[in-house]
């Protein structure tokens, strides 16, 4: 998939206060540092990762499901972020006009087996907009194959939980 | 919640090819070690975990949302595995006679938020049992509050994957 996306990635724009994500804050030392790009036109968002061997499943040649319900779930929060301030012409800043997203709920569909030794591709699209809600669905590949999907609502917050 | 469990961890019965998962497999030097125990009646399954600091949320108080579905993902194919057997009268092994499970799909409703400085507890029961299916309900408390709910579909596997 080729997409022409922004040069600024949606976790970057985070206050200090929420970029502490295990997944894809900035300011976690020892975390995965995800970073999800808006498409130019800003109707999708797009990550790519490549994980340690360490973040194997049952079996060492697969990625664990539990990390790719880890990288839908920071690529969805991001997404649901860009994809509410975008919408209604917002820019996204530290301040998150409308709030930094978290999650309600996630599902993951486990299509076929996801190589641990490539680069993940993980793409979304808004499905609906609510006030303080986005439902987002997102698409894992890893070759050009698609091996998960997901769908996340996610709501706003201003505070620190 | 206090319940009879038994002595031996579902994930340390899993044949040697099947033990590399990052979240409980015995033989992943770097992953969490999740370890799940059956009841003495063997129709629920606990874990209990502390995890690090590190697996925070965007903000440091709390659990990541990514890292909630890694632990219901683990706990899950380990119930789903011992249900099926149990029901089925049969021993978990090494050469686990109806296979290892793995996540068709998960889907977690995550309630209010998890403090990550405490100890988690994740408990499962059977929902429903097909000949190489199984669906299972899980709950996520910390200090005795529910923080989240998760169901699972789960298939088995005999072979490598």
């Amino acid at each position: 998939m080729t997409l022409e996306i922004r040069n600024v990635a949606i976790q970057d724009t985070y206050g200090e206060r929420f970029q502490h994500c295990w997944g894809c804050g900035p300011k976690n030392d020892l975390g995965l540092h995800l970073k999800t790009y808006p498409s130019v036109e800003g109707t999708s968002c797009i990550s790519r990762i490549k994980v340690d061997q360490q973040y194997t499943g049952g079996v060492p040649a697969n990625l664990f499901g539990g990390m790719i319900a880890v990288i839908f779930d920071c690529h969805g929060t991001a997404s649901a972020a860009w994809f509410a301030h975008h919408q209604k012409g917002l820019e996204l800043t530290a301040e998150t006009v409308i709030g930094r997203f978290i999650t309600a709920h996630l599902e993951v569909d486990y299509l076929s087996p996801t190589p641990i030794d490539d680069e993940i591709v993980v793409t979304s699209t808004l499905e609906e907009l609510g006030e303080r809600k986005a439902i987002v669905s997102m698409e894992m590949s890893v070759a050009g194959k698609v091996r998960a999907k997901a769908k996340m609502v996610a709501v706003a917050v201003k505070d620190n939980m």
